[in-house]
């Protein structure tokens, strides 16, 4: 059950029983565009604040996977949460009403991560039959709580990505899906010293190949094991990064690597610089694409790794660095 | 092992192996101030800012809880830890350099709850020998957080609470030590549509109601269950109303309940107005004097509920509502 130093897997693993995605729609014009089960074409949702519509984002991607999965709030006995904003304020005021009690979980971009890792073990240790887990972002509100507010439109250096509208969720079960999570390998913070919160895919990349690395080490296995390695937002400029820092240790992983902030936009018409990011783009990823390919066996196994830069804004501005931290769960087509 | 709608019952329960506490000086001043492992009289901590410095409170409180055990780093499995800074910041820079895998919390005041409720879940599962649960908070961080610089002077209202400044950190392990987790009630996060974050404990009551009614229910007891029931920072306001609210529900604590932010200052003296608040409130409490009775068999069971107020200053100046949560632990003299 537990596997090397930094690994789990489960005697009993537990299944995802079901996923749905909300995504914005820059997110729709994207290449998964279709793949989303929900799309909201107003980046407000209707509501008065940034703040609000992200909170909406959850509560329709949470409405949303119950209703795929034919079960009630009352079904599900822990959600598992998180998102960017300053003391979760999205997560807070997006899942109250569910009346489901409530881990609130913060790994930034890594929460998805975080949360199916945690709530697998939850299931596997026989302390729930079914939990959610869920992460959301939303560019404007990341861009408020981060960097400047959009009304500057001040200019966005290349190396930045681009934070993605949008909410998936999973629910995590003994009851029998298509998919199942086999292992984890949970991650410790990586900080290199790097202080630019505007490449946020070279903060996080040694913290992607550290847990990589070690999820390697301690299955004792090699990167043929999995049908693809997908790290959460490195972006463009992450990618190369992890494959070099990867190929110094002693492993090449350029024909399994995707990375979701690489596919979730067309770099072609959409230029968004090095790609998308936040808790939402692997969240959205995972619950469209990614599912979709194990649930038909297009990819028999996969290494999902949300990768998070751990900054905020009072962080950046007194000049500490940014470190990372990234959670990886092993799904298996069944 | 599942008991009721929100409440585990462990089979095999986990020991908390030691407890640590680091605080300040008015901390230090207060009726608790001889049973903390370590005080520090300078609220700077010899940093540069005040997030440093509860990084360090952080950083001091896993070493002291380390040594107080025999134990190192590599024989924790998992950190479960979270602050009231934004993104958690005095979490990411103050447990980096133990190079341990980390799942960061959020849970406001209830972090404590939560990271307790959670490592005892992992630890029962069988999927760690040995965990660490922390969390903390500071006076001048959360103040700069979620209300005025400190430099304006400004008034507090009398319902005001004031930030503890500390750090309470605890082993949760298989090894044998004098108290257990014997259950746990998690909260859900409910809302009475107050807007007063200068008055959160009367926020926060209605949580702590829910999650120790709950806990009623679940185990289908009586208050007398218990030799003491102890709130984590309702203060004076919160504690008459937690306990009004339970006399609705049919059930009378005045007997067993005890406040942390009640207990951390001495009224007389050191005039707070509400009491103590912050993460480290319950979480000093817990891992001094609270652990102490327990360890002794002063007291042999008690339920220990930290509570949160979900607010952030976007949300209050967003004129969003402070919805409370509360995570209920069942400890026990063995």
């Amino acid at each position: 059950m537990i596997v090397g130093k930094q690994s789990i897997q489960f005697d009993q693993s537990p299944f995802i029983l079901e996923a749905a995605s909300i995504a914005g729609k820059k997110e729709a014009d994207g290449p998964l565009g279709k793949q989303f089960d929900r799309i909201e074409p107003d980046p407000m949702l209707g509501k008065d604040t940034w703040e609000e519509a992200e909170s909406e984002l959850q509560r329709l991607a949470a409405s949303e996977v119950l209703k795929k999965s034919g079960l009630t709030p009352t079904d599900i006995r822990y959600i598992l949460a998180g998102d960017l904003l300053e003391q979760m304020t999205a997560t807070s005021f997006g899942l109250m009403d569910f009346s489901i009690p409530l881990f609130g979980l913060y790994g930034a971009c890594s929460t998805m991560g975080e949360s199916i890792g945690l709530g697998s073990m939850l299931v596997a240790g026989g302390f729930a039959e079914s939990v959610m887990a869920l992460a959301s972002s939303h560019f404007a509100g990341a861009e408020k709580q981060f960097r400047f507010p959009l009304d500057y439109g001040n200019q966005r250096p290349l190396a930045a990505s681009w934070t993605v509208t949008g909410c998936g969720a999973v629910i995590i079960s003994t009851k029998k899906g298509r998919v199942r999570v086999k292992g984890m390998t949970t991650g410790k913070i990586v900080d290199f010293g790097l202080k630019d919160s505007m490449n946020m895919g070279a903060c996080m990349a040694p913290a992607a190949c550290d847990t990589i690395y070690q999820n390697f080490m301690d299955f004792n296995c090699m990167p043929e094991e999995y049908d693809k390695i997908i790290t959460g937002d490195l972006g463009y400029i992450g990618h190369d990064i992890l494959l070099d820092l990867l190929k110094d240790k002693g492993f090449d992983i350029s024909s399994q690597h995707m990375d979701c902030g690489i596919e979730i936009y067309d770099q072609k018409t959409q230029d968004t610089h090095n790609g998308g990011s936040g808790c939402g783009c692997a969240a959205v990823t995972l619950c469209s694409y990614i599912i979709r390919q194990l649930e038909k066996g297009a990819w028999k196994k996969i290494l999902f790794i949300p990768t998070g830069a751990l900054l905020s804004k009072t962080s950046f501005n007194e000049g500490r660095t940014v470190p990372g931290i990234a959670h990886a769960v092993i799904l298996e087509h069944c």
